[in-house]
């Protein structure tokens, strides 16, 4: 059973709570935050975030979408640091020895799927959090962890993926491949996978590739013109209503 | 000079009126119909929809854009018939002879830019249009089409274009690869380009040939599975949102 300690009190900006925690995972911890509304009325859906390589669960992408989400749509968001990022260390540039080896661990992306089960199962027990509709949004490394834990995972209801592909260098590097052949068939939740066109790491024909094998019906890839760490102006923007449209369904 | 002449009373249906009407140009007449909100206020900005093949200015699509546009939207929304399409018959099937003939006439392109520019230039006469907020939305036959014709006319300020590329039987059909080799350069508006991934018409890799040959700097691509007539489930709102960011941009 995994627990939630808050480890600090929270802080308030604008209409949003952000406040740090841990999830204890078998003797193992969590590094964790959690973003939620100020005025809340009733049980709120929560996306769960995951950092891109060298990032860490309070870097700028994390902070931004944290606030979009609690401030903008009244939900909880809440990131955890990967493997050997964060205050879990050393890793603050993908170039570091430390990110390859990483990869190199077999273990590392089953550990990391426990992970999230682990950060799931503990924020579940928040009361104003409905745990039955749950997201996740996570693109480049994000989506190296990501998707497997997504197709693990049937609490987690849609997902926002992308900026990972089947061949590039950063495929090369981690041998993200393998996971991928095996976890994208087994992702079933609708899914917007979002990538860049002119991507130096996840090479364009991979990235297609992957989109190809999620096994999700109800799925759509968006393609911007960049690099990897570019963005469309919108793209934020659409992510968050494409969850919404899951997370809070129109009834009909 | 184009002329508009109203061809019908003005039908009510909710929140928008549609009307008949017939531009005039160099003595031909292009049969139109026009949506606009039965509450207006100020300048509204106009959408010009082209229809697919075997379509006319009123087939479901084109009425269910139409309504969308003026009753959610407030904006004016114009179709016109294609050559040899509708009122200017015969084609009410794309396997009838006289669609491939159409196209078979070389300046057929080059006659329904200009019938667009003309529709543009009547339109312009109504003052509670906005015609310098003026965007386009049209795919398959409506993309073979509208590219050119968005490539032609700069008072067009953005387009939702797809379904159609640089290889597929219905390249073959249509010769349509030589005009978007032409003029998909010259689209230099934001675009949002969606295809389907499974389109039997138009193969895969020839509509993300066309969507890279855009000469957008801001563009994007949208896939959904499906063949040439599905639509992603919320493919036409994301549509009308991403013509609303840029018809009425939000003032700093």
């Amino acid at each position: 059973m995994a627990r939630l300690d808050w480890t600090a009190d929270a802080v308030r900006n604008g209409g949003v709570y952000e406040r740090g925690c841990a999830i204890e995972r078998q003797g193992q911890v969590i590094p964790g935050v959690v973003w939620y509304p100020a005025a809340s009325s009733g049980p709120r859906p929560l996306v769960l975030l995951g950092h891109g390589g060298s990032g860490h669960k309070r870097n700028e992408r994390m902070v931004l979408l944290g606030q979009m989400f609690a401030g903008d749509y009244g939900w909880y968001a809440a990131a955890i640091d990967g493997p050997v990022h964060g205050e879990r260390g050393p890793v603050s540039d993908a170039n570091e020895p430390a990110y390859r080896q990483m990869w190199q661990r077999p273990e590392a992306v089953q550990e990391m799927i426990d992970d999230w089960k682990a950060t799931l199962e503990a924020l579940s027990t928040l009361s104003a959090l409905d745990s039955t509709r749950v997201g996740y949004w996570g693109v480049s490394m994000g989506t190296m962890f990501g998707l497997p834990y997504v197709a693990s995972d049937p609490r987690v209801r849609v997902a926002v993926l992308g900026k990972a592909g089947m061949s590039g260098p950063s495929v090369q590097r981690s041998g993200i491949d393998t996971h991928f052949k095996t976890f994208a068939p087994r992702v079933t939740v609708p899914v917007l996978f979002v990538m860049q066109w002119d991507d130096e790491r996840f090479d364009r024909e991979g990235q297609l590739e992957l989109f190809d094998q999620l096994g999700a019906q109800d799925k759509r890839l968006h393609a911007y013109p960049g690099q990897h760490a570019d963005n469309g102006p919108e793209s934020f923007e659409v992510a968050a209503d494409f969850l919404k449209r899951y997370l809070e369904p129109i009834e009909a």
